[in-house]
């Protein structure tokens, strides 16, 4: 089951994009999984002690990333303020935490990979923003 | 134990005002609990057809205000563009749910509970959102 | 709004004990916001390396305990199944975090709290799967 | 970045098999990612009356699912009998809503995803629970 199997089972037509949508979803899980797990592994480093900060943004970009993710998921009565309201805060969690990880990533395997999905999930997310933000102005009032 | 005690708990001296932050705490899981339950309930009416966008709009909000009460918990570094775009993206869910949920409270008492508990979360998010701001202004650039 | 208000706002008659059931949920929800901030509050001390295990077992039973806040605030259908094996895994998540925390109180302040915040979900978790299994055997095969 | 290059760079040699792990986590997402967008589906469908079971169980199925994908992505200290207890607890929650959607499989394409997804869950998560088992009755007393 792809992503987009799942959310063209919904059983009605909606005007937003579902292949932007279900991209978004899919870096999503990638970057909230990332995270949780370079959370983790940095408690498990000899260094631990410099990582504290790295730590507590990964777990934040976890939570911000779920949430999300469930949020997008649904389709029902699409809530556009909701939605872009989420993305904007879930952008600013992953590029936070993509920065944070970003120095870490030379010595740090999981910091490397942990940035490189919260830059995609970022971007996902960005993508999806611009989607959404074009298609409430071209909205009549 | 209350809110209060075990965010003062952490070991060292934070400039955030602690009474605000576990108002905002205890509202958040208040209002997750509340939109769980009138979710559930709202699935349980005859008029269940009626109450389509107030379960959407109900499941969203409590994923919002799970996610924020996480994020507000955590003291370490105070990610402070994180926690301020968190805190908007809330309180435009509990405003979406508060706003859906009041139209069907005179019908349906969970509706109600839930409107108000949307509405007391809301106000405590704006609360902390305005502190934080203003003591973001108060910075030295 | 008390947890049994909105639980009792349920639309029709369930068999299940509103009062053990709002107890539970109110521990868990004590219990996770203890364990996300002794977690947070063991990041930041400077014994951090013998705090590793402690955070690691308080993120596990804040996760454990926020699936079955949302598990048992639901009231439709009741799924004897589900709910008995959630409460059985929630409350083998509060008794290792307890007991690991236990180890930390008389040093740290918010590993005490959050030992005893697990001991009182693990006790409210245990009466509500008792209820449920002398339950379930009362009824006829 | 796939699940089993982050879970690799965790910094230090543990006993339990990856692959099994990273199955287990992938199969997770999916369905709660499966069981999110199943309810939202129900919702939207005419028959929704008949659909008031398949949405609590879904929505109990992606609680679970993303407590134990959490859970399993922690690698520090094997906290085994906690994690055994999750995995028994969302097999129940996967075979139980496996089975409700299954009912609805041949009428919603979405129930048929979510039933598929339920059940290659479950799957994943009984061959990682009886590698666990093994390996607990391999262990010295």
């Amino acid at each position: 089951m792809n992503t987009t199997d799942i959310l063209e089972a919904y059983p009605h037509e909606v005007e937003t994009d579902v292949a932007l949508i279900a991209d978004a979803i899919d870096a999503l899980q990638r970057c909230a999984l990332a995270c949780t797990a370079c959370a983790d592994a940095c408690l498990a480093e000899d260094m631990i002690g410099d990582l504290r900060l790295c730590i507590r943004t990964d777990l934040d970009c976890a939570d911000s990333c779920e949430a999300l993710t469930r949020i997008l998921t649904r389709r029902l009565g699409y809530p556009g303020a909701v939605i872009r309201a989420h993305l904007q805060a879930c952008i600013i969690a992953c590029s936070t935490c993509g920065d944070e990880c970003a120095q870490h990533a030379e010595m740090h395997e999981h910091c490397r990979l942990c940035a490189e999905a919260c830059r995609a999930c970022e971007a996902a997310c960005r993508a999806l923003l611009s989607a959404a933000e074009s298609s409430e102005k071209a909205m009549p009032a």
